[in-house]
């Protein structure tokens, strides 16, 4: 898993029917307590506001935090850490 | 999921059965705002165009957009970025 | 599958339901013997401790070593380097 | 999904049963018109030469354009770029 | 898939239980006939040896090259190349 920080968030009007309803999050990665250059795009599951650090899962396993676990993402906030 | 920026189609004649049909684009990552020099093949389920800022799934997440998900792809445009 | 050093654990209160009871660990990866920036945090399965070299399962297959196979997790400590 | 120059084949007489008849080519990664010094092995399904540009799925995706979608396999060669 | 050369085994005696029997190996990847400084960790199926170059799968199609596709794994040797 992945910690980053939330730094904005990401709408999209036009988008698959299955992604309707989704908060999509841009999330800097932290390395070592350090921000980096790398961003991800996750749908947030536990309320996550900008400037929290969060917990990201990826791949299939992002799904599994969803109420349904066919919509077609591959990332997904799933905790905030302390 | 990834942000990027359409920049063109790839065009393939001979291809896997269960592929023709399908729209591929070239996007462009974008990474904080700037465009990366990272780029990925996904196919359209938005009818995105040159020029627009695009959302992506990745891996086998992606297919879950698709009419069929047995269609051997790892990258889909899912959104259009308002 | 990865190897790394222990550097400390992640507390997050708010987390999915599906995720409460996992112990959270940052791993520092290893190459070649030698530590590198780059980081990763992984459910403990194995009863790891910070500073112990560690094995750990990316993407689909860290779940099948947890209890639940249906963990919204990426990433799994699967043993300890003797 | 990956766009690459066909650089070579690779053999591989000792290998898992499930891969026997499978062929193996070296596809050197190309980003934005240019030639990477990124490489994958990939099955090829089109019927690909050296020199040829083609297209690259991965991950679960690939096995999906395979006769047995149990090949153990990451990457396959689906289409040729016109 | 990805090409490397075997630099060395990993002995791992506090383990997930479905691992105990797996025989990691630590490979060196190659790129362009050239090793590079990344590595990984994968499962021996084909009983390669140290300083053998040897073909290897990640991810999902990794676990379909075991006896037992439930193994908690994402890499493992799949061929010796000639």
């Amino acid at each position: 898993m992945l910690i980053g920080k939330v730094t904005g968030t990401v709408v999209s009007t036009r988008k698959c029917e299955s992604l309707i309803g989704s908060k999509f999050m841009e999330v800097r990665l932290i390395k070592n307590g350090k921000e980096t250059e790398q961003y991800i795009i996750a749908i947030d599951m536990v309320g996550a506001g900008i400037g929290e650090e969060v917990l990201i899962t990826t791949g299939s396993g992002a799904r599994l935090a969803l109420p349904d676990s066919k919509t077609p993402t591959d990332a997904v906030i799933v905790g905030i850490v302390d």
